[in-house]
């Protein structure tokens, strides 16, 4: 599905897919391979490929757009770093993450490494605008993260919380990619205003399919274990729901608390919420947002990104990884 | 001493404090209580200050400096915060670090909140060419400490590599300070190189006097531990010449090596080290870099900013924290 959404910028794609490969040609093989393991591994793109989508409306010129492209598939990267650094998580995209392989330390610097590296590639947009959006996003999601952080292991939290929270570590990345794929294709303020806004729900949708994936998904496609935000404490929209649906004797409630057998709890909240009514309505929710987004742009010329940028917004609650 | 060095700027540094303090003002207090913890905290203000007296060779513009001077700041501050959390550091300028008083899981996520910052606050210069020297120097200084980090208890090191690693840590941020000063001030390419090229000699001499306090120094003075870059298994210039000149039963080795009664070797070692010959070589190796930086500046107009630059280079070796 992603191949026929992706038609309109299939070559230009190709051309990210080398630059990305040009980021990781440094001379020191302890700075190379971490950058080829963590760069190049198979991902959707799907950033990179919002920015060509959103720059398609206006002057599309790769000169701005690539190097912009580039520079959000990093930060991804280094935010996905430093997660997995704080989470103590053991495999991503089904292979050993960054702070496995090369140990906590290396992976904090190296994340560091990939920020620089993501403002480095920004500035060949020339565009002052771009890389105050980029330092923008950033402060977003490391402070939505801090937020998840704070709040990890409490109960009380409110789907306001939530919302807050996913738009801030996900939503954030995909406003940012539209918004700036407008801007540097010189795209008047509305068009940009209204790209950025469909990035926002979009990703709002994208994040509540990953916190369903989390309890529904198959561990080997998805390339990294379920329940995972549920065992680091995280409160996500099905685990809330639950919980407001059956507030006694939770086996979700037991694993936030840490009460009795934890990895008993934790297969039983997986297994009761992927099993509960549950899932449909959160899925209910995201569909909600992907229609806003489309909304948001029923009004761009309707040539063949638009209908990309629609079709994107079904697959994201479609998709099984 | 440098209350005179840094006459000429002295209203204008009062400002940066004035602007650090508004970095501060955030809403949420687990934001705020963690940016005033780490960056209202009395320290020398270096960097700011070679921006500031970097800028008073051309057009002295405080629009484009300023943000300047708390961008670098700024992002001196993260590379502590990271480094801290690295090193399980528990106290800095006589205070608990942030890892300490927050744990690590935040320091890393607060670290990318301050990496995010000072991009922003660079974005304020609207100087596409100093964004990209502010990126290029955090690439340079987190490539030198994965070099480090990838080196750490490893005899072996030549002074070349000793020289290369902390030009990447320390020298990059201080010739990025008069660097930018010189471009944001739209001084000639030539007083430019001059600048960022004493910036450079000034650093390294910087690093190499830090180095020797960190066997020299008072411990409550520098508000640290002594011996601390030992203890981490980073090879010092003055370990490294006590190494060199003492190749046999040597408790340096032996820390390095993690042979023996580690806390007997590390107090033998310092207390060698302090104590022999090596220091007073030490410092006239850091004199030659700042000679050389006080040659870098020669040919400037010969007005108080100079004059402030030169006793700058005096006063980084004659400190003693």
């Amino acid at each position: 599905m992603l191949e026929t959404i992706y038609e309109p910028i299939q070559e230009d794609l190709a051309k990210v897919e080398d630059l990305l490969r040009l980021v990781c040609e440094v001379d020191p093989p302890w700075l190379s391979e971490p950058l080829e393991h963590s760069l190049i591994n198979g991902g959707k793109r799907i950033r990179p490929a919002l920015v060509l989508l959103s720059g398609k409306f206006h002057n599309y010129d790769l000169n701005y757009l690539l190097p912009m492209t580039v520079a959000i598939e990093v930060l991804h990267t280094a935010t996905l770093v430093h997660d997995d650094t704080i989470d103590n998580s053991l495999i991503r995209r089904g292979r050993p993450t960054i702070n496995k392989v090369w140990g906590n330390d290396k992976a904090i610097l190296f994340g560091d490494y990939l920020l620089a590296k993501t403002i480095e590639l920004a500035s060949n947009t020339k565009n002052v605008r771009v890389l105050r959006l980029v330092a923008q996003a950033l402060m977003t999601i490391s402070s939505g993260e801090l937020q998840q952080a704070f709040y990890a292991f409490n109960q009380e939290q409110t789907r306001q919380q939530y919302l807050e929270r996913i738009s801030a570590k996900t939503a954030s990345l995909l406003s940012l990619s539209t918004e700036s794929g407008a801007i540097l294709s010189q795209a008047p303020e509305e068009l940009v205003a209204a790209l950025k806004e469909y990035g926002r729900n979009l990703g709002i949708a994208f994040q509540i399919v990953d916190d369903i994936l989390d309890f529904t998904g198959d561990e080997a496609e998805m390339g990294k274990p379920i329940g995972s935000d549920l065992g680091e404490g995280t409160l996500t929209l099905p685990a809330m729901l639950f919980l407001e649906r059956y507030p006694d004797n939770n086996p979700v409630s037991r694993v936030l608390r840490n009460e009795g057998d934890r990895q008993k709890n934790m297969k039983l909240a997986i297994e009761l919420v992927r099993n509960s009514p549950i899932i449909e309505e959160c899925y209910e929710i995201a569909s909600k947002y992907c229609a806003r987004a489309r909304r948001n742009i029923a009004n761009l010329p309707a040539n063949a990104s638009r209908q990309s940028l629609e079709q994107l917004a079904i697959y994201v609650v479609a998709r099984k990884k």
